[in-house]
C-alpha cells in the first residue's frame, strides 16, 4: 500500500445514481488529499460527471463497464449477471488485483455481499463475513456487528465475529484491549440460547489476548457504549439497528414538532439555534453512514443506497480510515492471537508482524 | 366481572419497595374510582403505607404473606421458595380463583412469567406464551410481541402470538381489524429464517379474520407505526425493545447536553419550556410502563423493577384497561376465528359471542 489510498467505487450503485458518488468523491477529496479513485461504471455518464471537477478528474481513473446491479436483483441473480462485468463487481475485482485498497459500493447489500464473499473469499479459519456498523453511543463510537450478513450462527461463528470486530475496533480507534460484549436477552449466565452460551465459555476463555470479554450485553447497553465491541448474529443484529435507526427517527419528529408547536416556542428555537443545529448534526445520519464488510480478503464497505453526497463522503471517510488503519493486518494478528479459538496456522497475510499503534 | 376492576397486586416486588406500589394504586385510584386492590406482601410494611391514604384504604385488602420473590432469583428457584406463599405467587391466585380481574408486579420478570406460566397455564391450543409491549411510534400505539418470553420460536408459535396481539390491539385500540408484520432482516419473501418463511405462510393464508396480514417489517416501521401488531420470537423482540429505549435515551441525553451547552441556548431553552415540556412528557418511560403477559388463563401485568409511583400507575391504567376491555374474550374470539391456524375445538372461556366494541 502507498502513502496514497486508492478507493475502487461502484460509482453505479446507490439509488441517486453516480452523481452522488462523484460530487461525495470530489469533498471527500478536498480534505483527503492522498487519495486516488477508480470509478467503476458506464463512461459516458461518468465522464461529464466527474469533468466537472478538474482537480477530481486528474487523480481519478473510469473503468467502464456496462451492467448495473439493480436494487431489485437477488444476490443470486447479480451473480449470475453480473459477474466480472458490472459495475460492482469490477470495484471489487480491483482490491483483489491490487489495484486498490478499499472497495465502495451504494448498491444493493446482498448481491454486494455475495459479490465480495464469492471475489474476495473469506479469510482463512472465518467461517462467514459479517457486516459490521460503527455504531455512535453516549460514551464514544463503538462496532456493532453482525448486522446483516448471517440469518443464525453458531458459537464458532459468534467467535469470528468477536476476532473481526476486536481488530475494527484496534484499527479505528486505535484501542489495544477493547472490550468486547454478547449481545443477549439478560446478562445472567443462564440467560438465552445455547449458541451465546457457548460462545460465552469460549470467549470468556480467550479473553485478554487481543481483547476483554465483557460479558453479556443488552439492546440498551449499545446506545450506552457499556463496551467496544457488540457481537451478534445477524438476524438480532439487523433487528437492533433498524430499530434504532426507526427510534432516532422518532424522536427527532417530536423535537420538531414540539418545537413547532407555537410561536414562542419557535423564537425560543432560533434563539436555542446554535446548539439545535450541533444536535441536528449529531443525530444526522448522513454522518454515520457506511456498513463494513469484515472477515474477507479485502476491505469492502457499504454505503447507504439512499444518501445523498454528503453521506457518500462519510462512508469513504469509513473506507479511508479502514485502509489507512491496515485494517487486514490487524484482523491477521488477531487470528494469531487466539491459537485457542482458531487452532489452524495463521494466514501469511502481513508479512512483517506489525506495532498496535494505528 | 363487575363493573369494579378488582387489581391484584404483588406489592413487594419492584426495586423500590411497597411504598411505590401503594402510592402508584393511590395516584391510580383518584383517576379511576372503579377499581379495587388486594395487596398481597407483608401486612406490617403495609398496613402503614396503605392508612396515609384513607379513601384507598377503604376500597384495599390486604393479603398477608412472608415470602418475598428477589430480583436475583432465578424462576426455578422462585417457584421452589415462593409458590403458593409468596406475594408474586398469590397476587397470581387471586386472579386464578376469580378475586381479582387482572393481577401486576414489578418483580422478577423470569420468576413472574414462571409463576403465571404454572399457576394460569398457557390457553388451549397455545403453545407458549409472550410478553407484549405497548410501543408509542410515529402513528399510533402499537403492539410489539414477544419481547422476552421466548428464545426462539417456530411458525406455530408466531403464528400464536400474532392472533393474541390481535386480539390485544381489539381490546385496547378498539380496532376490527388490526394489520399484523411479521418482524424480519427484510421485506423480500426469500429473507430470513425458516421459521419466519413458514410463519409468513400461515398467516398470508389466515389473513382477513380478526387481523390482516401485512407482510414482513423491518426494525425501523415499529417507529413508524408501519402496522398495529408487531410479531417476533422473544430473542429479538427483546433486543429490540431493549435498543429502542438505549436509543431513546441517548437522544435526549443529546438534547439535554445541547440545550445546556451555552446561555443563550438555555435563554432559548427556557423560551420554548412548554413545548420542551410536552416532548418530555412524551419520552418520559414512565407513561409507557408495562408488559403484558398474553396467552393464559388470566391477565397478568408486569410493571418495570424500577419505575416510581407514577410509572406503578401507568402500569396500572395498562392492567385497568386490559381488564375493561375484556382482552380474554378477544383471545378466546380470535382462537374462534382462525381455524386454519387453531384446528383444535374451540375454548368455552366466553360465554356468549360478544361484540366487538372496547
Amino acid at each position: 500500500m502507498s502513502d496514497t489510498i486508492r478507493i475502487s467505487v461502484d460509482a453505479m450503485g446507490g439509488d441517486k445514481g453516480p452523481r452522488v458518488a462523484v460530487e461525495g468523491a470530489s469533498l471527500f477529496w478536498r480534505e483527503r488529499r492522498n487519495t486516488s479513485y477508480i470509478f467503476h461504471g458506464r463512461e459516458a455518464e461518468l465522464a461529464p460527471l466527474i469533468a466537472r471537477f478538474p482537480e477530481l478528474q486528474a487523480i481519478s481513473t473510469i473503468a467502464h463497464c456496462d451492467t448495473v446491479i439493480s436494487m431489485d436483483d437477488k444476490p443470486s441473480q447479480a451473480l449470475r449477471k453480473g459477474r466480472g462485468n458490472s459495475s460492482m463487481w469490477n470495484a471489487i475485482q480491483s482490491v483483489k488485483d491490487g489495484a486498490a485498497d478499499v472497495a465502495i459500493s451504494g448498491g444493493n447489500t446482498g448481491a454486494l455481499m455475495a459479490m465480495a464473499t464469492f471475489c474476495l473469499r473469506p479469510i482463512e479459519g472465518i467461517s462467514r463475513p459479517a457486516i459490521a456498523a460503527i455504531w455512535p453511543t453516549l460514551r464514544t463510537d463503538i462496532i456493532v456487528l453482525d448486522v446483516g450478513a448471517t440469518v443464525g450462527g453458531d458459537a464458532k461463528q459468534l467467535t469470528d465475529f468477536s476476532i473481526l470486530g476486536a481488530a475494527l475496533a484496534r484499527a479505528l480507534f486505535d484501542q489495544d484491549l477493547p472490550t468486547v460484549g454478547l449481545l443477549n436477552v439478560g446478562t445472567e449466565e443462564m440467560k438465552g440460547h445455547d449458541e451465546v452460551k457457548e460462545a460465552a465459555r469460549l470467549l470468556h476463555a480467550a479473553s485478554g489476548e487481543g481483547f476483554v470479554y465483557h460479558g453479556f450485553v443488552e439492546g440498551d447497553d449499545i446506545g450506552k457504549g457499556t463496551v467496544d465491541v457488540v457481537v451478534t448474529e445477524g438476524f438480532a443484529g439487523n433487528i437492533a439497528l433498524k430499530t434504532a435507526e426507526g427510534t432516532a427517527r422518532q424522536v427527532g419528529t417530536y423535537i420538531r414538532d414540539a418545537l413547532r408547536a407555537d410561536i414562542v416556542s419557535m423564537l425560543g428555537a432560533a434563539i436555542a439555534g446554535q446548539a439545535l443545529q450541533a444536535l441536528k448534526r449529531k443525530l444526522d445520519p448522513r454522518n454515520i453512514n457506511g456498513g463494513v464488510f469484515l472477515g474477507l480478503n479485502g476491505i469492502v464497505i457499504k454505503s447507504h443506497g439512499g444518501t445523498d453526497e454528503i453521506g457518500f463522503k462519510g462512508a469513504l471517510g469509513l473506507a479511508y480510515e479502514m485502509a489507512r488503519n491496515r485494517v487486514m493486518d490487524k484482523i491477521a494478528e488477531g487470528m494469531r492471537r487466539f491459537p485457542t479459538l482458531h487452532p489452524a496456522p495463521p494466514a501469511p497475510a502481513a508479512p512483517e508482524p506489525e506495532a498496535r499503534s494505528a
